[in-house]
């Protein structure tokens, strides 16, 4: 399975806010991610960067 | 290995861009792509969705 964490970047620090995630898509100013447990949660942020053979996604709130 | 194959959307097809992708970093309004042979390319777009189990990245150009 190639499921990914999913990390919130908050002061240069990523901090995890799920784990196992397999999809994301876009909703309402941010996105849902969904995990191998059939678990939601939404993140008002973008989609920084990816490390897939490390399993990681970064999310990053836009600095405006 | 958890490499991806990235699509950019398209008209609302998905196209494939890049096999075996295993790093994406924001760079100059856009991301680089690095697969798993060290290959890379910029893609001017945002990063859409993601299908983890799928090993599939979606990205869409803004629209505006």
């Amino acid at each position: 399975m190639c499921e990914a964490n999913a990390y919130l970047i908050k002061d240069q620090e990523p901090e995890l806010i799920m784990e196992a995630v397999d999809t994301i898509e876009p909703e309402d100013g941010g996105f849902k991610l969904v995990n191998i447990f059939g678990e939601q949660k939404f993140v008002r942020a973008a989609i920084h960067s990816l490390s897939l053979v490390d399993h990681k996604v970064f999310f990053k709130k836009d600095e405006s």
